[in-house]
């Protein structure tokens, strides 16, 4: 290692530029072989591949929006008419046109019959209930401007005109949507697999005794959870010994098939680092984004497979993973959804170190006011589980007062 | 059907009445013997069953926050002073005590040496660079205040602390928390099994032919991936015709089991409504909620299973999921997780029924003003496709203008 801790500070990539290379490094998963046709709700949390244009107008036909009597609106004067009641248009029927002068009792959904084109809801009617089917009679109405309570054909969206845009993230209401048109499968793109490896000689199992001086892995479940949660399939290879040798067999033992591979820990610039040392005959470039925390980052690819290297803190990996791989996955493939950038006060001041971009943990409450958990500090895995939000303090920015506006991102 | 419209809708149920009515309905779902202890990350998403206490301290022992050396900080005056380098502490190591007058190196995590009370970064020492390991030397040292860069014991959560309460969803932080601690199984509530019938003769599968008059089926494909992305099994029982029997064996056939059965549509005024007759000899009532869109609703029990009937429009069905059995199942069970009430400024006008809680859709902008998307219409489902969150008009406000601020939740 020939840098100098100072002057590769000040060289320190910023978080822009490192987002646009790990975004690089993702983009051959932007392939149109890497798409698959899937039923409606096996396409949950998935990105759309193309575009989708509606095949049918909704709603396709006009429709009335209340239970009622469909008229003619040009049959009832101000004053109000008794009009002949003629047979009932259910939900799904395809009725006969309305002769003047008739008012057909109509359910909500149901087509309107060719002529009419108004509705008289039931409860503006004398009489106010629906007679028993079959019996004939008259009924009251008041006048109805033309198309009252009537929905009408393509108000919604019309045949030919773009549904959903490549890149959507299906959730339940775009799934919907594509259910409503009457399209029962959906291309999106695949899964990204990743093989997930925690390291250190410092780290256990959780459920196994703890030495002296070690501590429980908690990365590889905080960023297992973190990438299902984000639709990833997560293959876990448990935690790697701090030797470089050990590290390369597992990659190479379990990394067939996977789309990336990503490590915690050992990337940073001490003593014993063993990703940078398992990397090194590898194109992978280790170094620090101006970033706090997550500053010490690896990408690359090892044995062709793309490689991103986390920090050794739990903090920093949720912190990279919201950071770095959730918006390059989302903008490639539209899956997971972005982070949406939201604006809050500062409940208490902060303080930032001037040439990093700093993420803090915080609290949203309804009010719009944040409130800061935990300190600066990587390690504080309690005050990130008590949070909601990140707090993005950007670069430049050293002080802020309660009540300053930040930018914060609901997790 | 003996109520009359008018004095019906005068006694329209409020929100937070039906929605009482909805968690009473699902309160033994809150049982200890609905509960059940799974490895962490199979418990993503779910509700904790109780609290649980941290068996040790996080961080278990004072570690360094930075590569550096461990001094005794006494052993450094105001001008520096120059240690001896004694053999390097690694991460997960259990190191001997510190002597006086000498200098540890010391890696981001291990322990902190006895005597030890402070780290001086490695970029602050001269030379910068660690020595090869098993080399004898000097290092010069800036002086360093006792507990600079140490994480104390205890400094993020001291054993016998509440790590998490009861009723708190799992997500990544969360379960990386107890990782931390060590704990690799947690109790959490089982999963609620929900039947969901679709009704209606009108209402075809997508992927068939549509015939005049029909529209097809999104609220099974909707509610199926709201339901899902919450976390509960969701058995589809198809669409059900409008003929009551029908509905009556579909529901004893398909309902083994299951927690609740969810039906859409058949639950107004109108004529035809198989829900409402299928329901006739059951503990069931059918009643108006003061809510646009998704006024009608029914609740209560089917041969003993919990019964809750939305309407039959897609968009009353999500907006009914998201003010009434999400939140009850979130307050029971801490899962899915609640909806977080925001607030955002209207980027135009709108008006609301005086007497009915309003929920449009809208796009909550980076800047925090929310834009509606589609009209009051409950069949909107392109418009619902574009939007992120749901906007809340209060009973009694009947208009707002540009820039009021709303209540919001993200979807």
């Amino acid at each position: 290692m020939t840098s100098h801790p100072h002057s590769s500070a000040a060289r320190a990539r910023s978080v822009a530029d490192h987002a646009a290379a790990v975004a690089q490094l993702l983009r051959p998963l932007r392939s149109a072989d890497r798409t698959e046709s899937l039923p409606l709700t096996q396409a949950l949390g998935r990105g759309l591949a193309g575009d989708v244009a509606a095949p049918i107008s909704l709603p396709p036909f006009a429709n009335s929006q209340m239970d009622g009597y469909a008229v003619r609106s040009g049959d009832i004067p101000d004053a109000g008419a008794e009009l002949r009641i003629v047979p009932p248009v259910p939900a799904g029927s395809s009725p006969q046109p309305l002769e003047p002068g008739t008012a057909a009792p109509i359910m909500t959904g149901a087509m309107i019959p060719a002529g009419a084109d108004a509705v008289v809801p039931i409860e503006r009617a004398v009489p106010d209930r629906f007679l028993e089917p079959g019996h004939a009679g008259t009924v009251k109405l008041p006048p109805a401007a033309a198309g009252t309570f009537v929905r009408s054909a393509g108000s919604d969206i019309a045949a030919g005109e773009h549904a959903l845009v490549a890149g959507t993230c299906l959730g339940p209401a775009q799934l919907g949507l594509l259910a409503a048109l009457g399209i029962p499968e959906v291309r999106v793109y695949k899964a990204v697999t990743v093989l997930l490896v925690t390291t250190g000689d410092e780290v256990v199992e959780p459920g196994s005794q703890l030495p002296p001086g070690k501590i429980y892995d908690s990365n590889g479940t905080l960023l297992e959870a973190a990438m299902k949660q984000a639709g990833l399939n997560v293959r876990r290879a448990g935690i790697s010994t701090d030797s470089p040798e050990d590290l390369r067999a597992l990659l190479r033992t379990q990394g067939q098939g996977a789309d990336l591979i990503l490590t915690t820990g050992g990337v940073s610039k001490g003593a014993y680092e063993v990703v940078r040392q398992a990397m090194a005959d590898q194109p992978v470039e280790f170094l620090h984004v101006a970033m706090q925390p997550g500053g010490p980052q690896g990408v690359g690819t090892f044995d062709g497979v793309p490689f991103l290297g986390f920090p050794g803190n739990p903090v920093s990996c949720l912190v990279s993973f919201e950071m770095f791989l959730r918006p390059a996955l989302s903008a490639l493939l539209g899956a997971p959804a972005a982070r949406l950038p939201l604006r809050a006060r500062l409940a208490g001041p902060l303080t930032s170190p001037a040439h990093k971009h700093q993420v803090r943990r915080g609290t949203l409450r309804p009010g719009g006011t944040v409130q800061l958990e935990g300190g600066e500090g990587s390690h504080l895995m309690h005050a990130l589980a008590g949070s909601n939000v990140l707090v993005h303090v950007p670069a430049g920015v050293t002080e802020l007062a309660a009540g300053d506006e930040v930018e914060v991102w609901m997790l």
